[in-house]
């Protein structure tokens, strides 16, 4: 590759907000929110960091793909959330794995896997790094005699192409950009987007149940997937391709969503698409959030399966610079590769009519339509937004996100309710009112998903505390009012304590009993999902 | 209800095929196959039947729940397979449970648990009995001091409604109608209707993972499934309702398969839809089967979703009295609650015609497509059908179905596979030729679930080999050339062994730990899904 990963922030160390951009995001927070930089804390270096010295020596059979490097070490010891942020510009890596290993083979990571049971060792499956929930966060119990994490990054192959039933066999270690590089030859698109798409894998997306950037239809892991193999101490389960089955409880439901707890993904067969030839986007302002709800809604329950059909309310919008924040913006769009649009978005804009939508961006002759206006203002805001954090935590800003779902019927009091809860935390914790925001990532004809950010002014010292006061209000706050803990970024560390009360206590059992089964030295993952 | 079912076949003792349907069909058979009655056997009733006194007598507390009584031993014995049917004929109910069982409250499903577990007994969780593959056969090993069927027909009812999410909460032993019924009130529909609709539960659709009658999209159970509630002998399962979700492995997608095994399901929140306003269907003729499948799969990866989009060869259709045999029929239809569908239907027929499609009956202005031509014909003889296996049965001649799912690129060999398999078979067991058809019943992007049915003639005294026999080698071919056991069938007691070939080693395992879990005494359902 050439270009070094960025231990403290988002993607390469070549990349980031240059200084006006960087200017601008402080301005927008201190002008919108009364939220100001406390200071500056520079970036840490390899050098800053003292690790202690490794406490597992790995045998001659596996030195080959193992390291203890120190800047492998750290670029390893954390993920992508606010907490490891926090952590990381605190230089806080005495947990930082011990040894970091690259399998190239299924057979190395059995081996992988005997000898961190053999030595008490922790275990981290490792993607690339952008969970944000804490679920490669290398930071076990003291039970562990050391920690090892496994990066599949050299699992990358697209291994087989089928272009009849437009379908793939790729290793779990290839990231998004990787995939689809191989499969473009082929004019096939896995079609998957979540926005940690550069820097997250396929593995990675199935054992935590990513969600794409579209809003409807085939756009989660889930149901792109036709098998999975996954090995884990226990032996390899290797399910079978198969386009649909009813032969007792899905195995591969069963895997996605484990997070690394009950082994690792090294394979799967995915579901492609065309490459879209046919786009159309529309852009509406709606001066009420629930009358662009209840626009989302009308969408979702008529049939159309949108592209996109996404709410951003004025908050959200007024601290990404894309509005000023008078009013809730709605994209609505749809693409194809088979087929013109038109029909589709012509009766999903009459849904957004009937519901007060005033036209932003107009669709009708306008194949810019996504680059214009609020709509193209979001769209550069959205895809910058990773590289905020690492200028914000080190300013002493928390800034974070938490997403969930809900049905239609709960949607208008669970929103206050949360939005309330969070508010009223941040004041607490930080003696001033913060901001809270909404837009909608995905939309079901039964609820949508709410995405949810805040923005806090932050006490250097006492940040990560803050922070954690914050998320327990938002989290119990969700649980207590019957949404889901997560509906796309995972459990993690972050989110175990929730997901254990949304959890059916006996399917936990059944869980413990897997793990128990899988991975009988309880090395995987420890405390994500199973303890 | 006033009306009473009839054990020795499908619906209700005033339903079936008239002398005029019935002459059509064996004439059908001798004309086209060479396949004759042999004999007659006469329809079975209660007095001819020899039932070993009950070995169970159920405690005071749930006498008023239980019986005893012959007929209602006899029609809980079986359900609607063909070994099922050719046994029924045969008087052969030395098996039937002891005791038939009507809760009417998840207290008394407990209390039937702890009374059969105390006793010994197998309990067999039985919706409507329409299981076509012994799921609900209450034969099971010597082990069991008994047997106890619980019916849940009085677990019926629609509890809530929720309009705005379009979702409903419905008890598990509500039957096709009778959850229509009570969502009609309120534009709504579960849109759900498997062959089996009028005896069959929302409970059952759930445990087997049933397909419904469209060919696309949100047709099968598991897909309309917000949340269950499971009563196991361990205690209750309550999953949370939600419109998705990705907080670890999904619980309801476990429980869905379970088939009994694993507990009752007594509640579910599902997912309904507006009633359709705007439909259309178009009937088409080709030459060549595997022609219409190409329509077929180009129409599947076109992202149009239609209602249906479906295929019957020449044999199917001459079986079932539709036409000569001449030509495949394809039926393509649209539906909506929200939109005309013309610009839908217009693209996927030329999807059809770009494979050779000749118009069989048209489309546009012409609201009674669905009536005319080989397509009513078909949905007439399709309607119809249940009503056949009890008066072949009894007349010496095997007919039966079995279904799976393959990847497109499969296709061709595996259906030439399966069908050569299944020919040579029963010109082995019954020393003539029998006819083996396909048709599709659902499609996707990656692949059709193909619908297979043959005909043989049998020898009084030897179909249950005969059969046997056929069956075996039919799903001997299936899971060697890498199609599923079942795709909506379910595995029930007759699909065991191969689903057990089907399925990862160490997920069997995990059911295993899971039923030992969740029923240490292992009473539920034995023999199906986990032994």
């Amino acid at each position: 590759m050439g270009r070094t990963l960025k231990f403290w922030g988002w993607g390469y160390e070549d990349e980031g907000l240059d200084t006006a951009a960087t200017d601008t995001l402080l301005r927008t927070f201190a002008d919108a929110f009364g939220i100001a930089p406390a200071g500056e804390i520079p970036a840490p270096c390899v050098d800053d960091i003292a690790l202690a010295p490794p406490r597992l020596t790995p045998p001659g059979s596996l030195t080959s793909i193992c390291t203890s490097d120190p800047f492998e070490r750290i670029l390893h010891a954390f993920g992508q959330s606010q907490p490891d942020s926090i952590r990381i510009f605190a230089r806080d890596f005495a947990h930082a794995p011990d040894v970091v290993a690259y399998p190239n083979t299924e057979k190395e990571i059995a081996a992988l896997f005997d000898w961190a049971g053999s030595q008490g060792a922790a275990l981290i499956p490792y993607g690339a790094g952008s969970s944000v929930v804490g679920g490669v966060t290398s930071d076990v119990s003291d039970r562990y005699k050391g920690t090892v994490t496994v990066d599949l990054s050299r699992l990358d192959k697209v291994l087989e192409v089928d272009p009849v039933s437009r379908a793939a066999l790729i290793q779990g270690g290839a990231r998004g950009p990787e995939l689809e590089a191989q499969l473009k030859p082929h004019r096939l698109t896995l079609r998957h987007f979540p926005q940690s798409f550069e820097h997250s894998t396929l593995g990675g997306w199935i054992a935590t149940r990513s969600g794409g950037h579209f809003a409807t239809l085939y756009t989660h892991i889930d149901d792109l997937v036709e098998n999975i193999t996954m090995v884990t101490p226990a032996g390899r389960i290797v399910t079978r391709r198969l386009p649909g089955s009813g032969a007792g409880p899905s195995p591969d439901r069963f895997i996605m969503g484990s997070e690394g707890a009950l082994g690792i993904i090294t394979e799967a067969g995915v579901r492609l698409q065309g490459l879209p030839i046919f786009k159309a986007t529309v852009g509406f302002r709606f001066t009420d959030f629930f009358d662009a709800a209840r626009a989302v809604r009308a969408v979702a329950q008529a049939g159309l399966y949108p592209a996109n059909v996404r709410i951003v309310d004025g908050v959200e919008l007024q601290a990404n610079g894309a509005a000023d924040g008078s009013f809730t913006l709605m994209v609505v769009s749809f693409e194809s590769a088979d087929h013109p649009v038109d029909s589709w978005m012509a009766r999903a804009e009459q849904c957004c009519l009937d519901h007060g939508a005033k036209v932003d961006v107009p669709w009708r002759d306008n194949p810019n339509a996504h680059l214009q206006g609020a709509v193209g203002a979001w769209r550069t805001a959205f895809i910058r937004m990773p590289y905020n954090r690492e200028q914000l935590t080190p300013r002493g800003i928390i800034s974070d996100t938490f997403e969930t779902a809900v049905t239609w019927d709960h949607f208008e009091g669970f929103y206050h309710a949360i939005k309330e809860a969070t508010e009223t935390t941040i004041r607490e914790v930080t003696g001033q009112a913060g901001a809270v925001s909404c837009r909608f990532s995905h939309a079901y004809p039964d609820g949508p998903a709410p995405y949810f950010a805040f923005h806090a002014q932050g006490r250097p010292g006492a940040m990560l505390q803050q922070w954690q006061a914050i998320k327990a209000t938002a989290s119990d706050a969700i649980i207590a009012n019957g949404g889901t803990v997560t509906h796309h970024h995972a459990v993690g560390r972050d989110h175990q304590k929730w997901y254990e009360m949304q959890r059916p206590a006996l399917f936990g059992e059944i869980l413990g009993d897997a793990k128990r089964r899988l991975d009988p030295k309880g090395i995987l993952n420890p405390g994500v999902v199973v303890r």
